[in-house]
């Protein structure tokens, strides 16, 4: 058990991170880019230490961690490299126009700065990926913001010896020192959170954690924004003919869906719609059956786990076609309409609930029975066309992510990825914690208006020095400008 | 005293709103450009009747409400435009790579959709490019969310005239009934607000009822984005250099730039740096008794103006350099340290405070006085490169628009334009309420993974078909995309 960090250390990194965020501010792109690359080669020599102590502390397996290792490194490269682009920096250049009506326009120079320290609340269900050097971190770095994370108490060996990797990293690169900081204890990060020096939280974990903390962001004296993921319940809807065409690899990727990493996804698939008489009922029972025991991530998942399970399995209306190291449980479209808020409610686990629909219109109905999520999935043929130019709207309509054909857990990392939903997948749907505008939660806009070549941030100089990708006059061009 | 709307009537509002949105969130863009360039000619159309409503209600003169037309009608066309190129929607599409590490990537497409019916709290001070037909709603509209907006009851009349005019044209071009409503009343959009169809919300106004209207919207069952301009300071330092250069052409631009529109405008200079011995106290007052007397927006603005301005006059070390219609106050940066607080509150209407400052560093200090404000201004010569590009940073972390030798007010509508700040001069720094990218307050991405082009929304599929701007594989085109 690593101790809470005690008010004076809080202090110390809150005043670190303050007098780090002029310096990271002002570092030119291609320089922070190379601090952030510094990152993610350490990480990557140091994952056979790390991944040792994630596994004990996680028990989850090698290949997995290693897995997210890769993705967490590969990530901060995606943001280096973005900002060597430098569409991060979103410039937009408008060269005076003496002419327009009804006024002359100045010269206006548009580009996106840091707001400030950034806190973030790591989770634990990705020990690198979503935690001390995951998504979070990694934009909020890329867009010059000095960040705070409030460690997860569930690996806080791996956090305290992944931040002093990140951190030396940074050190030996040139980083300023405060640019990272970890610390530990569930109110320290609450204290942290009210800190007027703390310009930004990003937060990924539970509904009622993420209220509360959300809560306290945006009541403050000076209200700073949150950028919460919360829960999802990820449906899957499955047509007929999807079923006639290949319902043994539907029933097949399910169960795998479902139980990957022990079901503690936040893209786990918590529901599958099946038509009435599918058929599927048997398979779908022996694979979920086959699935082998496996350790949760902490002593407190498996608790709300288990008593999360207990809870669902005793709504009127749902049964158990298979339980063991993964449960399947089966209930029908009518009841879950009856009893929507019961059944509706995330379990996070190796749990799913196959639904069955009984035609096109229930099936239509099940889908508007949702609120927001991070992903919603259709599987479907090609002579389902007309069905799926239906659905498709009302997927869009709830969900940031829809897949044609797909499993919703696993997250690609990439320029059009989008990792957000409505509430309550999310407390900010208009953002994504995952791909290149992941960085934008993180800057704000700042307009130089007729300010001399001598005065101009470098990437806003008419040579455009560093060569980076820039909207001048309507246009996106790595050129230079003439005034 | 237009009474206000009933509970039935903001009913049949929110529902009205509501109904049509998923249509307008549907509708093609280039379609929904259509729509809105209908309106834009509409408002044109109207001027010689909206404006002598404009004028009886807010007394501001025909020259400056017809040039708010304009502004209002070319702000519309330019959302117009950004749709027909397509920017506007953020297309980003990375097609399948079966090698990637450590997983093969899907085919993304990622796409901006709008959020739902967006309410708009209207401001009295530009009963045009920040009311009704203003930039909140014109954005939203091109982001292809339903609005209502909540009148000022400032201009109640041409709130409701301008309102039909618009709603007229958007039926008469074919947009769902229900694209734009209007409501009065405090409370009617108190309720409005917390109501579950409306998805934000859009706030131009003062710092306490901005403060108000945020805490709710953000604490609602579903929290919504709450979008406030609420206050500003808009200071503006003068260099010793720029005062030997042209200080008596400053001193001009100055009372003309605080005294513009009664001095109602968000971006008013409240405050004006000179060097000690700036030897333009005489002009800066006669400049300052000669403006012309003009009423104010409405009592009510008149009455917080007055007691504002009695309270400042209060403040200890603020002296009387000039008063009649506008008001000039004096002080010295030694004081405005000391009172910090009771001297650096906005004070909206016709008055300015010269502030002295004795050398560079109480230059610097009086910069780093201010918390969050919309603009910044920097009056300086080439000689003052080096003192210049110390000044830049402090400005730009206290400002969302940094000037350089000109005025604030007067905003011009483009691409790059950035109208926000740090808080207390919005909630929300991270957006903007004028220029292209405002429409990104309503909208929230969606990737579609791996989806057939039969079922993409067009602005997605490989086509191209529109011929809109789109980001493919990390490099903006025009151009088609083969998988």
């Amino acid at each position: 058990m690593t101790p809470d960090t005690t008010p004076a250390e809080l202090e110390q990194a809150l005043a670190d991170a303050a007098s780090a965020a002029p310096a990271l501010g002002a570092s030119e792109p291609a320089v922070r880019a190379g601090w952030i690359r510094a990152v993610a080669d350490a990480l990557d020599a140091a994952a056979d230490e790390l991944v040792p102590v994630a596994m004990r502390e996680s028990s989850l397996p090698e290949a997995r961690l290693r897995g997210e290792v890769a993705r967490s490194s590969g990530q901060l490269r995606m943001f280096a490299d973005v900002l060597d682009e430098g569409s991060l920096l979103e410039v937009v250049i408008d060269t005076a126009d003496p002419d327009a009506k009804p006024v002359p326009r100045p010269d206006l120079r548009r580009v996106l700065v840091p707001l400030g320290p950034v806190l973030v609340f790591a989770a634990s269900n990705f020990p690198f990926a979503f935690s001390v050097c995951g998504g979070d971190t990694a934009s909020a770095l890329a867009a010059g913001c000095p960040v705070i994370v409030k460690a997860h108490p569930g690996h806080p060996e791996l956090s305290v010896r992944t931040a002093e990797v990140m951190i030396e990293a940074l050190r030996t690169a040139g980083a300023p020192a405060g640019t990272l900081g970890l610390i530990q204890g569930f109110d320290v990060g609450v204290t942290a959170l009210k800190d007027p020096r703390i310009t930004a939280a990003g937060f990924t974990g539970s509904v009622p954690a993420g209220k509360a903390l959300h809560e306290i962001a945006v009541t403050r004296t000076e209200p700073i924004p949150f950028y919460g993921e919360l829960g999802s319940l990820n449906p899957v809807f499955v047509t007929q003919a999807a079923v006639d065409a290949r319902g043994k690899d539907i029933a097949t990727g399910y169960v795998g869906s479902f139980t990957l990493g022990v079901g503690q996804f936040c893209t786990k698939p918590g529901l599958l719609f099946l038509p009435a008489g599918h058929g599927l009922q048997e398979q779908l029972a022996a694979a979920t059956g086959g699935v082998a025991e496996a350790k949760m991530l902490n002593d407190r998942i498996q608790e709300g786990f288990t008593s999360g399970l207990d809870r669902l399995q005793k709504v009127e209306g749902i049964r158990v076609w298979s339980s063991g190291a993964a449960t399947l449980l089966q209930t029908t479209v009518t009841e879950l309409v009856a009893r929507r808020d019961e059944i509706l409610e995330e379990c996070f686990g190796p749990v799913s609930i196959v639904v069955e629909y009984d035609g096109v219109d229930e099936l239509k109905a099940a889908v508007e029975a949702f609120d927001g999520n991070l992903t919603a999935t259709l599987h479907a043929e090609d002579a389902d066309t007309e069905l799926a130019g239906e659905l498709f709207p009302l997927l869009t309509a709830r969900a940031g992510r829809v897949l044609w054909n797909g499993w919703p857990t696993g997250v690609a990392v990439s320029w059009a990825q989008h990792h957000g939903g409505p509430f309550p997948s999310t407390v900010g749907s208009i953002h994504t914690s995952v791909g290149v505008t992941a960085a934008r939660r993180f800057q704000r806009p700042v307009a130089y208006h007729d300010a001399p070549d001598a005065v101009l941030p470098a990437v806003l100089k008419d040579s455009n020095p560093a060569g980076i990708s820039r909207r001048v006059n309507g246009t996106v061009t790595t050129g230079e400008v003439s005034r």
